[in-house]
C-alpha cells in the first residue's frame, strides 16, 4: 500500500500522527518561504506543507512539480492556522519530510475543478481527466449507491438477479436492433437486446416467480441529447401477481431510493392518474406535477360569438399562470412565438389578463365582453393578477402544444426546482395506437401486453377503446418506467396478434419460440423496467444522462476518446464473409 | 396477488389457516378416492388434497389436470397421515375447497424432475422447461446469491462499481472481437469487449481508486465444454496498491464467499507457488492441490544404466501412486494408452511397483538393479505397496504429459473430491513466452503488466528471464482469475512494447488513447479478474459453466432455443452497407 491513510480522513484527532498519503498535486502555492500543496484522492483533498528553511532541497523539489503529478508522501499531521471549513480536512496539514513523484503529468488541457475551463467536446476526448473533477466522480458514485440500494431491495422482495443473454435473436418488430455478424455461422448475425422482454417472460414460464436484472440494452436509433446506443435498465418481472402488486412494490422501491440515497420520506401514496386524465389535464403522458396549471377545456363558454378560430376549432383549451397578468406585449408575443415554433405548432395564442381591478383584458377583447371574460376566468379558477393562455385546434395536437406552453411557464415561473420530486403513476394506458400512415394499430406498449379485464370484448369491434393494464412510473414530467401485466392465455394472445394485423405466420416467425413456450403452462405474470441511466440522472440533478455514465458517446453514437467506431481489417471481414457495400456519397 | 402463500413455506403451525396456492402440479395421483396432487413453486412443493366423496365435482376437474399445468388453489391447511420427512412441507397438506386452472399445458417433452429423462440437446431446445427442475434453478439461485455477496464485500471495501462500455473500439491484439457494424458511421465497426481491461486502468488514471465490476465479456474463439462466446467476469482494478495487497484483499474475497456461501472457513492463508514451482512440481500454472503426488525428477538416478530412453531425455520425472502397486497389467496398459494420446503425447510410461515384501517390479528391470530401483522409490517417498509412474522426453512437454497421468491418478484413486477446496495463489508468473512459430516473444499477460522490479535489468538482454507481478488464484486446478500490477510509468512501458517486437507506430495504434492517457499522472495501479461462471459452477459443484448460465450457447455458438443467430433482411443490410459474401463452399 502506497498510503496509510486517504486525502479525505485526517482530522484534528490525527495531530502529530505520522502518515503517508498518496495522489495528484491539485494546487500548488508558494508563499513567504513555504509551499502549500493540495493533494487530491478520490476521498477529498489534503493539505501539503513544505518548508523553505527547515528542508529547503525538499522544498525545491516540492516547487519542481506541476498540476496533476502524482506523488507520495510523509510527514506529520499538524494543526492549521488558517483553517477551511468547506472540507473535512481542512483543520489540519501534512508537514512533509519525505517525497517521492511517483510520475509526473504533461499540462491538463483543461482545469480540473469542478467548474473547469474544458468545453464539453474538449472534455469528451480526455474523458479521463474529466472523471477526474469531484463533480462528475460523484455522479458515478451516486450510480453505484443507488445500484446497491436497488438490488437490496429487490433482494429483500424474493427477486434473483438472472443474466440473460447479449447476443440474442434479431426481432424485425420496434426500433433498430445493433447486429453481430457470426464467424462460426457465416452469413447469420446476432442481435443485442433492446430489452430483455422475451427472456423474462420465459423465465416466468420457468417459474422464476420474481426476477431482475440491472442491464444494458441497446437500440440503433438516431440519438438525443437524452439518448445513448447503449443503456441501462433495471428490469423485473413477477409471475401470480397483479397490477396492484406491481404498483406496490415499485413505489417501494422509488421511496426506498428516496429515502436511502436523498433522505427524503414520501409518507402519502404516490398519486395516480389514467392516461386518458393526462392527456385531458395535461396533454401528456408524462406530466410534470411539480406545479398545477390543469388545463381547462372552455369550448362551451366560447361559443356562438362569432368568433371563428374558436368556433371552428375542436377544442379550445386554456391554462391559468398565476401573478402574470403583469406580462408585457413583448413577453406575450415571445410566448406566441415558442407556442408557433414548428416542433409544437400551434397557429396562434389568445390571452386573457385578469386585472388587479377586477376588469380583463384579452386578445380577443372585440369578440368577448367583460362577462364571458369573466366565465372563463372562473372556469380557471383565475384570480386578479393572473394570466390565461388559450389555445385552439384538434384536441391532441393543441393539447401537447398546451403541454408545452405549460412547462414553458412552469419554467419561467421557477416552478421546475430540482429538488422537488412529484412522483406519479400514469395507469390505464390504450392497448393500441393508430398509425394514420400505415392505417394501422400498432401495440402501444408491446404486442404481450394485456388488455383490461373488461374491454376484452372490444378487441375485435372497437379496437381503439381497449385500454391496458400497462403503467408508467412518472417524477417531474420524466418517464422514469413502465411495463404491463402480459398476456398468458393463448387464445387472448391470438386475438391480439389479429387485431395488430399479424397474421399467423407472421407472430410465429417473430415470437414463435416464445409463444411455443406459453404453452407449456405460462403462469400470469408482469412486470416493468426503469431506465437507470435516467434515475440516477434525476437523482443527481443533472441534465443529460452522460453526466452519470463513465464512457458516454456523442450524438453520432461515437466514444471520441477511443476513436470508436473504426474500420477493422480486411482478414477480420472476410472470416465473417462481409463486405463493406457504401454508396458512393458515403466513400 | 394470486396467493397468499408460497409452495414452500406452511408447516404444522399453520394447520386449520386458510390459504390460497398457485403453481404448477408436478404430480398427480388417485388414491381410495383422494385426489393428491404435489403443486411446485420455486419456494418447494405443497401436496394438495381433493375429496371424491365430500366435493365429487372439484375431484373432478383436479383429475382433469395434467402434468405442468397452472393453477391456483384455495383451503385450509391439515396435518398430513403421511408426513414427506424430505421437504420443508412435509408434514401438512390442504384440503382443497376451491379449484381455478390459471393454464393448461401440453405435455412437456421431458420429466420436470432432478433426474430427468430429457437428453442434453433436448433440455437445451426447451430450456425454458429445464430451468423448472429445482436442481438447475438452484444453480442461479446461488448465482445471484454468490453475486450479491461479492458486491456486498468488495463495496465495504471502498469499491466502487463502474459501468464501462459495451460497443468499444476493435483492438486486433488477441483473441478474436465480435464486431457490430455502425448503421451511423456506416462501414466502420464497433467491437464488444473481451474485457474492460484499458478501460478500468483510464479509471485509474481517473483517480476512482478502487473499481469493480460484474461484467459480460465477449470472445469469438472456438468453444469448448468450459467456453462460452459471452461470459461474466468479475473485474476489478485498484490504485496505489502492491502485490501484496491486491492478494490480501482478494484472498479476503474468496474466503468470504465460502464462509457465507458454503460454510467453510479458510482460517490459514492460501498457499502461494511460483509459476516455476508450479510447472517443476505438477507441469501446469494451475495445479490441483486436493492431492499431492508432486513430480519427483529422477533423471540422476537414471543414468549410466544403459537405457538409452531415459539417458537421451532431457527429463525424466516420476509421481508415486499411493497404493497402486496392485495395478494389473491392464490398468497399466490403459494408462500407457492414455498418456500416449496424441492430446497427451507422451511416447510410452515407465513403471515401478513397491511390493509389499520390499521388493520392486519395472517395465525396465533388465536395466536398473534392485537398488536403483530402491533408490528412485526413496527419492518418491515410496512405500511398500505404492507405484511409481515415469514419464520421460523434453522438459515442458514431459512435465504437461506427466501432469495429465497425475489428474488422471487423483480421479482413479477418489480425490477429487468436489467438496474438497484447495486454493493457490500461482504467483511470479514470467513476463514473456517465446513463439516458435512466429519466433518472437508474447506477453503471456497482457502488454500493460509489470516486469518485477528486480527483473527489469534483464528486459532487453535476457527477456525469458523476467519474472511479472502477475498471479492467478487456482482452486482445485481451475483457473478461477488472475490479474497483474501495471506498467504506470511511460518508458518501461516503452521498453516492454520494445521487447515485444512492437513498433512505436503499432503501439501507437494499439494503445494509443491508453499510453495518451497515462501522460497525464497514472497512479501505481495493478487489478485482476475472476471468471464468475467457473466461480459459480466451482462453488455448485457443475462439471460444465452451462448449467449455471440461464441461457447457454451450444458449441457453436448458436441459442438452439430462439435460433440465434439468425439470416436478417436485406434491408437492413442496405442499411448497414454491408453484403453478405459466403465462400462458394458455405453457400
Amino acid at each position: 500500500m502506497y498510503r496509510t491513510h486517504t486525502c479525505g480522513e485526517l482530522t484534528l484527532s490525527r495531530v502529530n500522527t505520522r502518515v503517508t498519503l498518496a495522489g495528484w498535486v491539485q494546487r500548488l502555492r508558494k508563499m513567504g518561504g513555504m509551499t502549500f500543496v493540495d493533494l487530491r484522492d478520490r476521498y477529498g483533498i489534503t493539505q501539503l506543507v513544505f518548508n523553505q528553511e527547515t528542508s529547503p532541497e525538499l522544498c525545491e523539489e516540492a516547487n519542481r512539480m506541476g498540476r496533476e503529478w502524482v506523488v507520495q508522501v510523509e510527514g506529520l499531521v499538524a494543526e492549521r492556522y488558517n483553517k477551511n471549513k468547506n472540507i473535512p480536512t481542512g483543520d489540519i496539514e501534512i508537514l512533509v519530510d519525505k517525497l517521492q513523484v511517483l510520475n509526473s503529468s504533461v499540462t491538463p488541457p483543461f482545469t480540473i475543478e469542478d467548474e473547469s475551463d474544458g468545453g464539453d467536446d474538449l472534455r469528451m476526448v480526455y474523458r479521463y481527466l474529466d472523471l477526474r473533477r469531484p463533480v462528475v466522480r460523484r455522479n458515478l458514485e451516486l450510480r453505484h449507491r443507488m445500484a446497491m440500494a436497488i438490488r437490496h431491495y429487490l433482494d429483500a422482495q424474493g427477486f434473483l438477479e438472472v443474466e440473460t443473454p447479449v447476443l440474442i435473436k434479431s426481432t424485425p418488430e420496434g426500433a433498430r436492433d445493433f447486429v453481430v455478424p457470426s464467424r462460426m455461422n457465416p452469413g447469420e448475425f446476432y442481435a443485442l437486446p433492446q430489452s430483455p422482454q422475451q427472456f423474462k417472460q420465459l423465465l416466468m414460464v420457468s417459474g422464476f416467480d420474481r426476477y431482475f436484472q440491472i442491464v444494458k440494452c441497446f437500440r440503433d436509433e438516431d440519438l438525443r441529447a437524452d439518448r445513448q446506443p447503449e443503456f441501462t435498465q433495471i428490469d423485473c418481472e413477477l409471475s401470480f401477481i397483479e397490477q396492484e402488486d406491481i404498483l406496490q412494490i415499485f413505489e417501494g422501491l422509488i421511496k426506498f431510493l428516496f429515502r436511502e440515497i436523498k433522505g427524503i420520506d414520501f409518507k402519502e401514496p404516490f398519486l395516480r392518474m389514467t392516461w386518458a386524465d393526462a392527456m385531458k389535464y395535461y396533454g401528456s403522458d408524462k406530466p410534470d406535477l411539480r406545479f398545477g396549471m390543469k388545463f381547462v377545456e372552455i369550448k362551451h363558454l366560447t361559443e356562438g360569438r362569432n368568433f371563428g378560430v374558436f368556433d371552428q376549432a375542436e377544442y379550445v383549451g386554456a391554462i391559468c399562470a398565476p401573478g402574470c397578468a403583469v406580462y408585457s406585449r413583448k413577453q406575450l408575443d415571445e410566448l406566441t412565438d415558442y407556442v408557433k415554433r414548428p416542433q409544437i405548432g400551434a397557429k396562434g395564442m389568445v390571452y386573457i389578463r385578469c386585472e388587479q381591478d377586477g376588469s380583463f383584458k384579452s386578445s380577443v377583447d372585440k369578440f368577448y365582453t367583460q362577462d364571458d371574460l369573466k366565465a372563463i376566468a372562473a372556469a380557471c379558477q383565475a384570480k386578479e393578477g393572473d394570466l390565461i393562455l388559450i389555445l385552439c385546434g384538434k384536441t391532441m395536437p393543441t393539447r401537447k402544444a398546451l403541454c408545452e406552453l405549460r412547462l414553458e411557464m412552469g419554467r419561467r415561473l421557477g416552478y421546475c426546482d430540482k429538488n422537488k420530486f412529484a412522483p406519479l403513476w400514469v395507469i390505464d394506458f390504450p392497448m393500441f395506437e393508430w398509425d394514420e400512415e400505415t392505417q394501422r394499430f400498432y401495440a402501444m406498449h408491446h404486442p404481450f401486453t394485456s388488455p383490461k379485464q373488461a374491454d376484452i370484448q372490444y378487441l375485435e369491434s372497437d379496437p381503439g377503446r381497449v385500454c391496458a393494464d400497462a403503467y408508467d412510473m412518472v417524477i417531474n414530467g420524466v418517464e422514469l418506467g413502465g411495463g404491463s401485466i402480459r398476456i398468458h392465455d393463448s387464445v387472448l394472445q391470438h386475438r391480439v396478434f389479429k387485431a395488430l394485423g399479424f397474421t399467423d405466420e407472421k407472430a410465429e416467425y417473430q415470437f414463435g419460440f416464445l409463444m411455443n413456450a406459453f404453452k407449456y403452462g405460462a403462469p400470469p405474470h408482469g412486470g416493468l423496467a426503469f431506465g437507470f441511466d435516467r434515475m440516477v440522472s434525476m437523482f443527481a440533478g443533472l441534465d443529460s444522462i452522460r453526466d452519470c455514465i463513465a464512457f458516454p458517446k456523442n450524438n453520432s453514437g461515437r466514444d471520441v476518446m477511443s476513436g470508436a467506431p473504426s474500420l477493422i481489417d480486411d482478414e477480420q471481414l472476410d472470416e465473417l464473409c462481409l463486405k463493406i457495400n457504401l454508396p458512393s456519397s458515403k466513400k
